[in-house]
């Protein structure tokens, strides 16, 4: 599974999944420069190889592949990659590049690997979306698996970047989390636009600012206005404590 | 070597050269849609497959691939690739998305033939750099190999198209071949301009209208004004002949 390190549960539960499924599990750890549209993000980007390395060791990974910018990058690529609608929404809006510079890490990845079985996880569905665009739109030979999202006891999707939140900040970011909830519960009485009005003051009460909730379709993201059951959706969310942007989302 | 068949000596000694210098030839043969630009040019593409697999089997090339536009596209692709300058002149200038649908069914056939090595015509050029810049931006495990130009007694660059130009109309067209000698011969003396001028006075008499002819970098095809002899060039050079579009290219 390729990572940028830093890694938490959420990873190490698609090692462990790997690890049951598969002969042998390969973990990559590269931050990845040209996925990051914000300069300032990528340089507080933590970066904790050391423990890193002991946790893929303690659970049983076999390999890491822990390449330098200069190894991937002899020089920018000058390749784009478009992925239509999904570069134009959610991450891709708010994002922009972001999506192009996955997928080509992804796919520079693959061919240095050459994987049988590619584990990426729920919590960044759009990207899970767009490596199955890539590997679709490209045949590449590999087997995609979506992990699911692990939280913190209090319901705060596991991600690098809470390594930059204080113990209280991470309990205040659970209110996403219970947002999600609400949203979820009330979704089929209520219209997108009350919805995410009462997520925006959900939020803010705890000092968050709302950058997006929408209701997208789970098979390509196209966003709905109304919530239908008889169609498979998700909502996803991202909002900013601080300097720090925290996105998740929910299968409804 | 990828082909959209319609096999001309250029195809053939691209299978020769690989069958001199690897173990097993693989040829695909297959028209790709998503690289037309214009519909009536994918319509009217020659279709010659039993003289191709004929032709195949005459030279010993061990296996062809062939597949349907279902199996190569059980929809059509999101997305979309963009190689930057490559994309913004001569092919890229006068074939918009020309390139995009390239690379993407040349991944495709490189993921599911995974050759060691690939053989490309010289005659396409800018393809054989947009190639190069996918191979290398995202790390695939192949081999390039660039094979030179084949022509016509006459001088015509072998093409496909060809097979649309009466006997008489390919001797006319050996007008591209003579306005690209001409030029490289003129180039350390004369501007650019007084080149592409001469040049489109020379096919005008006989009856070809230019598109373009450039001087160009080799590594990159950025375009020159400005001949040097110290850096490797090639002058590059699209014409129609009635409906038909022509291109060619040589090294200075």
């Amino acid at each position: 599974m390729p990572t940028m390190g830093a890694l938490h549960e959420g990873h190490l539960s698609l090692v462990r999944k790997s690890l049951a499924e598969t002969d042998v599990s390969i973990a990559s750890i590269f931050v990845n420069p040209i996925q990051f549209n914000n300069p300032s993000d990528l340089k507080k980007y933590p970066n904790t190889i050391e423990s890193d390395i002991k946790l893929l060791e303690s659970i049983g990974c076999q390999m890491l592949f822990n390449p330098s910018s200069k190894e991937m990058y002899q020089s920018l690529p000058n390749l784009k990659m478009d992925f239509g609608n999904l570069d134009l929404i959610l991450e891709g809006k708010f994002r922009p590049g972001h999506f192009s510079g996955v997928g080509i890490v992804v796919a520079k990845l693959f061919n240095i690997i050459q994987p049988d079985v590619a584990y990426f996880g729920q919590k960044d569905y759009q990207q899970f979306l767009v490596i199955r665009n890539l590997i679709q739109d490209l045949s590449i030979p590999i087997d995609l698996v979506c992990g699911e999202i692990i939280r913190e006891p209090e319901g705060l999707a596991m991600s690098s970047r809470n390594k930059r939140l204080s113990p209280d900040e991470r309990k205040t970011a659970s209110v996403i989390f219970r947002s999600l909830t609400k949203a979820k519960q009330e979704i089929a009485g209520k219209s997108m636009t009350e919805i995410k009005k009462e997520a925006e003051i959900l939020l803010q009460q705890s000092g968050l600012r709302l950058e997006y909730l929408e209701l997208a379709d789970r098979s390509d993201l196209k966003l709905i206005q109304q919530y239908n059951p008889a169609n498979p959706s998700i909502l996803l969310i991202a909002a900013y404590l601080g300097e720090v942007r925290l996105i998740d989302n929910m299968f409804v």
